[in-house]
């Protein structure tokens, strides 16, 4: 396994030097949150990720979560590092201080969960799934409620998932079969099963909180018919503790191709105890408050992955000797160059690195915005972020983890044979990825939520709000002696994507499968652009700290030369998914579905 | 595990309809390749494929191989459907009638080891090593070697291997450390340690004959300095038969991604019995001669597993219910449509299918390329066949391997969640594809060997060979009343390649890194107008069936409504990597190699 190292200089350089979070934390009545606390966590969060979790990464892969009768075991270690996690007060970071959190801001969560990720994925599926849960009760229950689960949650004790796929039903949960029956002392029994159960069942916490979508008897059909239900492993007892079993139980575990040490779990609800959490039937509503937050998250893990993919890669091509340059030899007292000497090499590495840092940016935007969607002082603000918010997450989530897919296979790639063999831990990066352009909503559906509800469904008007940043942004450089023609490259871009836009929006008042037919081309269009954007951000920075004469020169050369890189080799992307997303729907409607197979 | 049926019918359009074969098999003289006798044969085949290998794949996937102590046991029924394999006779189907070989043309054996392939990558690893050894051997082999050596593997009682790699060194042959001592009885003792061997150990032969590169005392250095030997695992007795252990062991196996089922393995030679195959110190050059054949293999291999993963896709898209059509249920009768109606999934599906026949006529187009260069009449016409195969084989291999791995990947997406889980057997086609991009040369291997030295090695001539071709069609069919838009396209994209080679080749003459800096983008572009043409010769073909009244339509307007999908949303892929392959060296190579970890 490649050791991971937590990429602190590029983190701060975000957090520092490009979005100036000291200000918006500031702007947020964030105060505990100063650069040097900030600096601090960060560094004992790295130390934690270093040193406990990533050495447990491929252990965890090899051994799996076991399953016995309806009992989970995590791999060796995972059990005690989820309680030095606790232990460090890491569950609670981004927390109510009501419930016991420390109320630091959402975005250092993220930054913890970003090096977490890119240690063990597997592993941090644990409190990840617990702080998705925390949010929707923290959003939508009760005071009592809160008052039970959240703070125990907060502290670490009970851990917390999200039940909504059942076998027939994923994209599709208007047809859900769990039913929530009305009992005399206020409470529902539910019934069903779910799969795909992230920590569904494991052995880190003293209780499990579930959260499950259901329907009452009389519930409308489809999606207006969904309630969400607290539903514990145990029942609270009266003084809080855990009390009696639930007729909640674990059916099985899951063999998947990845993330093998998170426990994937059917899960069955026998007449369970639940409680109806926020109104009855606005259930879909509740899991979609949470989901910004989660997508972004898993947008993360492709980010995560292709990091710790680079790490490897970076490594091994400095190491690895194998041919001579076509230039003639770099290291003459060896047999051979390294293999990070040959420009294809170069090529692969150099994809990792924009795509890794590009879509850092992005996510540390996004994580901002979270951040003020939140609690920024006016409603006005707040708004304004929730609309930048909604017209990144899909694309967060789907662009970031197309390309960090796309990363951890160069990664691999790079290895040659090696990249194959699971001792070197470099496939295991690309496995782990793999399921993230399908879980928490497929690419395809983020895809459609851009396309068809936030950008047309909006008439434009979310996009307008990225795109007057985007135009902005290029007014204000236009001239700027080293970049212009990558500012103009970018309006130019950035007006066409408005063009797109209209075009698809056109025709699909005449025929909605066109929204479909464009919106995967479309999305990773808008993600190709937005990174441009980034990373002009980014290299704009580096230009002033060069001409300032920072002692770091090297650093900041290196992100010129990686934007550079970007937009020869990698913005020109853009044509291929316009043309593509222009296209038309006729190309894939006009073949009868009976005849796909012939 | 999706059930794998093999395509007959379009193999035979491509092979009848499209290229001619039986047409091209009298030509070469193959009189018993009749169109009936290669009707019964690929049925036989199919069979084979469906009823025996199909269903030991995910099975053999889950097993691995397993080691105990220099054993290695092939998982359940491996074993099996090897002997059944030897008793019908398939090891010696193209094989030389001279050592008891059928004689059939090698193409036929590609057509036979495309639904091996895609029945069961991992098991078709073992007879495909064979045909690699047999191949070498038959080339470069003494008469003596091959009345020993060939006929057995011919029968099937002897398997083989290419022992090429070794710890230190994948691509850079010219350092390999295996040493080869001559001996008074004219044989060499071979001393040294290969990894990577695939079927190296193993249950289902009497013996096995280990090709291995190695270098003799007075060896020159680098490539020119290796030899070939022929190592095998017993000593053929006097008779012929199985004599002596030689010292060859298998050390230790690998774990790996994919192909799980076929023993990739650690061979140590401790001055083990070796026989010279060929010149000395010539021994890469006959290691080449057999490389065009395994690298069509490869490639082939891409297709292989998007094919079976297209065909899980499609019966999954056709069964699954999920949401409803954006244009109105299309299945009003059941809870949700089959989320073959949405635009999303038909993309991806359009995309492995368009792939999948693509790659399968640019694959059929060089098996007969290999027919001619072994058979056709004259030596010109021996020539020509040579040259356009040394164009197209590295373009096989990579790009079929490429898209074959994204066609994979789609298949598996089309299952949602589903994709990720084993025991579905969508994510072991993608695990089992891995691979492919890698061995038998790294795709950025096959990247240099194009354009470095097959395209500017031969001042164009080699590619001319091919545009001049497409150049043909194009003319004649420039006045297509159905396909004339695309002809023209074609027609531009086809000039533009040439131009592009011009500016690559000019820049190269400066500066050698302007070739490995465009080599992979340079392919990828190649790929794609190499595939346009073959679709175009497909939609000719079907244009004329349907405007004769076939009672095909459905067959022919599918090939004619994948082209079209083909041509509006893959091949604009042509801009990017054009973009990125004119992009030059710089971006790649200014940013120094120790500040990538920056």
């Amino acid at each position: 396994m490649p050791d991971y190292k937590a990429p602190l200089r590029d983190m701060r350089f975000l957090l520092d030097e490009v979005f100036d979070f000291p200000a918006s934390y500031a702007a947020i009545g964030a105060d505990d949150a100063t650069p040097d606390m900030v600096g601090a966590i960060l560094e004992e969060g790295a130390k934690f990720c270093e040193q406990v979790l990533a050495p447990l990464n491929r252990s965890g892969d090899e051994e799996e979560c076991q399953f016995d009768n309806g009992v989970v075991t995590t791999p060796r270690g995972f059990k005690e590092a989820f309680a030095q996690y606790v232990e460090g007060g890491w569950m609670g970071l981004a927390a109510d201080p009501a419930y016991g959190g420390q109320g630091l801001p959402h975005s250092l969560g993220l930054l913890i969960s970003e090096m977490i990720g890119a240690s063990n994925t597997s592993w941090g599926m644990y409190p990840g799934l617990t702080h998705g849960a925390m949010s929707a009760i923290h959003a939508h229950g009760s005071e009592e409620q809160k008052q039970i689960y959240l703070t125990r949650m907060t502290e670490g004790r009970w851990t917390g998932t999200m039940c909504l796929t059942e076998a027939h039903c994923g994209t599709d949960l208007g047809i859900i079969k769990t039913r929530a029956v009305p009992q005399a002392d206020g409470s529902y029994a539910i019934s069903g099963s779910k799969i795909f159960i992230s920590a569904g069942e494991h052995d880190m916490s003293e209780n499990i909180v579930h959260l499950v979508l259901a329907k009452l008897p009389d519930a409308p059909a489809g999606t207006r018919g969904i309630s969400l239900f607290i539903v514990p492993k145990f029942l609270p007892g009266a003084d809080g503790s855990v009390g009696d079993r639930n007729a909640v139980s674990c059916g099985s575990i899951e063999h998947k191709m990845g993330i093998k040490a998170s426990a994937t779990c059917v899960i069955n609800f026998d007449s369970a105890t639940g409680y109806l959490i926020g109104e009855a039937n606005k259930g879909l509503n509740c899991m979609f408050t949470m989901m910004n937050h989660a997508r972004l998250g898993t947008g993360m893990q492709g980010l995560c992955l292709g990091e710790a993919s680079y790490q490897g890669a970076v490594k091994y091509a400095g190491e690895r000797l194998q041919m001579r340059a076509l230039t003639g030899p770099k290291a003459p007292d060896k047999p051979a160059d390294p293999i990070i000497v040959h420009p294809d090499v170069r090529r692969m590495l150099l994809t990792m690195k924009a795509f890794n840092e590009g879509n850092r940016a992005l996510a540390y935007f996004t994580a901002q915005l979270i951040d003020q969607a939140h609690a920024a002082a006016s409603a006005e603000q707040r708004a304004e972020a929730e609309d930048l918010l909604a017209l990144l997450t899909p694309i967060c989530k789907a662009f970031m983890t197309e390309t960090g897919l796309e990363a951890t296979n160069l990664g691999m790639q790079v290895f040659g044979g090696h990249g194959f063999i699971r001792e070197w831990g470099m496939e295991q990066l690309v496995r782990d990825c793999r399921i993230a352009p399908i879980y928490e909503g497929t690419n395809g559906i983020q895809a459609l939520d851009l396309l068809g509800r936030k950008v047309l469904g909006s008439q434009g008007k979310l996009l307008r709000g990225f795109t007057r940043i985007v135009h902005k942004f290029c007014e204000a450089q236009a001239e700027h002696p080293q970049l212009k023609a990558q500012v103009a490259q970018l309006a130019g871009l950035n007006k066409q994507w408005g063009e797109l836009t209209q075009k698809i929006g056109l025709a699909a008042m005449k025929n909605p499968d066109e929204v479909g037919a464009a919106s995967m081309d479309y999305l990773m269009y808008a993600g190709y652009v937005i990174l441009a954007y980034f990373w002009l951000r980014m290299a704009l920075v580096a230009q002033d700290k060069l001409a300032a004469g920072s002692d770091e020169a090297a650093f900041y050369q290196a992100k010129l030369a990686t934007c550079d890189f970007y937009f020869k080799r990698l913005l020109p992307r853009t044509a291929a998914h316009l043309a593509a997303a222009e296209a038309g729907s006729d190309c894939l409607m006009s073949l009868p579905a009976e005849h796909f197979a012939l």
